[in-house]
């Protein structure tokens, strides 16, 4: 049987990942993973008139690198799973739609990196297709337009906030043998603490990170340390505080095994990012250029990685609703 | 092997369909398939204090309502595919927190829910969950809000234009065995025409249909008349000519056996709703209301239920951009 505990999916035939990309702006090649990702834009618009079409474009070429990487043309491809935080998915629907491939819009704010992966794992384990690709974006431009303030008015950012990277993720996930697999996932659920303040993701999103992390070790039988890493998307400084605070509570000490791909991912001091990066494609692009490599080397033989959302709009925001998070994760091992 | 041609699944073990349940507002229950609805609202605010409260409450409404007729607890429920037309899924999110079951956040537009039933298909039919949920829906105000005008401003519609429906349905999935089954999906791709005006989804979203509808009878051998009926989400009459013109250039004529829920769900003539119905929960009410119990009495053996979204937000369509669709198909067998 392949579920596992409450929550979770133990694939008897897991999916191999076959190929990734990260492209990431002028920012995130500016910081300390900048030699790691596969792109760096010199101008954060691609070429593009507008922020949005720029992060559709972030998308493609995430998806095509990806694509190449695998040695696959996008014939070979059945499905995608793909998502970003703009409203209405519209970074990926401009970004995927010449791939002329079936699209699973996907919408878990951050988390979505890992919703993503978690359901292409799915298709390619259950035999609904060869190979399969999961696609994530974000763009600090956009992001700044939809939930934010126009960059113009520069306006002051508490030391909480954090900071939207500019970058995409794809990652090719099929049957073919390759150096890393899917073993599993953890499906999160709403988690509401209540939190209302917009400027601090990381108090909302600690949490959720806390059920998914608790489920994870519990449906798997593991301790923290069966993981080389238990990695979150985007708590950034202040909601790593929180999430190994949240799990002693709970008897469980990830502080050894815990990295936050938001604090990877800039030099905050350096870089004035405050708490850290954030964003779908911040998770992704750390998965890509950081983890995976380390994981197809047998660095690293099994990572938990655990991208973190939180669930809010302006509208919900502006009507006073509280800020729940959401996170979803995935268990990645070296294949040998 | 389960891969039908080019996009399509025929479920090896295809799961019944146990329970559902559509609960609409009040301009949906003065229509014509009024007395169908399991519930209608007599203000559709349905006691909350905003729109976006409102449609989460249909949501919750619903998914519990849905529960009930399939004779489970929240807690039989593995995962719930669910998702809305508002940026960043916010009915969704505030509307199955309290479920507090794993979440898949689904975006496709309209099309959500043909995207969630599918999806909800695979998972079962693969065997991660005995029992999973669908839900959709969409809400007049909220929608005009986010899309479109303050209602306040009371502005002109064009006839082709369609009026959202205030709605949710909710679909319970799952292995037992039930009176109406998903034995195949037809999953869409991203379809762009080039068509500009978002009041005029029908254009925009017709030529999606075509392509999954065309797909579908190549995937599975089979002809039109293999349904009895194909059922689009939200065409409206506009959208519904332009489909059958587009399918009889390809060669195949479905006028005989095509309905669409968008022209179903409302009289537009006496209700002023110019070229029909539209929404997530147009189509998912449509389906649990008037489809379901004719499959489950064996009046219909075999429909094609085609969801279309139009893929577009304010921000892109202030951009310039076109209006791509997608359409999702879900193949629904009476099972005896």
């Amino acid at each position: 049987m392949s579920q596992m505990g409450s929550q979770s999916i133990q694939f008897e035939q897991a999916p191999y990942v076959l190929g990734s990309a990260s492209i990431v702006g002028k920012k995130e090649g500016e910081g300390p993973l900048g030699d790691l990702f596969d792109m760096v834009g010199q101008d954060d618009k691609f070429g593009e008139d507008t922020w949005e079409e720029a992060e559709s474009t972030l998308q493609k070429e995430a998806a095509t690198m990806a694509l190449g990487k695998a040695d696959l043309k996008k014939e070979d491809i059945r499905y995608i799973f793909g998502g970003d935080l703009l409203g209405q998915n519209i970074a990926t629907t401009f970004g995927l739609m010449e791939l002329n491939i079936p699209l699973f819009g996907l919408y878990g704010a951050c988390s979505t990196a890992g919703e993503s992966l978690g359901l292409a794992a799915m298709a390619v384990a259950a035999g609904y297709g060869e190979n399969v690709l999961a696609v994530t974006s974000s763009h600090f431009a956009s992001a700044e337009k939809q939930f934010r303030f126009p960059l113009e008015y520069a306006n002051q950012r508490p030391l909480s906030a954090t900071w939207t990277v500019t970058g995409s993720g794809a990652f090719v996930l099929g049957k073919k043998r390759g150096k890393v697999r899917v073993s599993g996932i953890t499906t999160g659920k709403v988690v509401d603490y209540g939190i209302k303040d917009s400027m601090n993701m990381g108090a909302a999103m600690a949490p959720a990170a806390c059920d998914t992390i608790y489920q994870n070790l519990e449906d798997f039988q593991r301790k923290p340390e069966d993981y080389d890493r238990i990695v979150t998307g985007d708590l950034g400084t202040v909601g790593q505080e929180i999430l190994i605070d949240l799990l002693k509570e709970k008897g469980v000490d990830i502080s050894r095994v815990h990295m936050d791909c938001g604090i990877e991912i800039f030099d905050s001091e350096e870089q004035n990012t405050n708490a850290g990066g954030s964003g779908c494609g911040c998770s992704a692009v750390t998965l890509s250029a950081y983890f995976l490599p380390k994981l197809e080397k047998g660095i690293f033989k099994r990572i938990l990685f655990v991208p973190t959302g939180a669930l809010l709009s302006t509208v919900s925001f502006n009507e006073g609703q509280s800020v729940p998070g959401i996170a979803h994760g995935v268990v990645l091992e070296y294949a040998g």
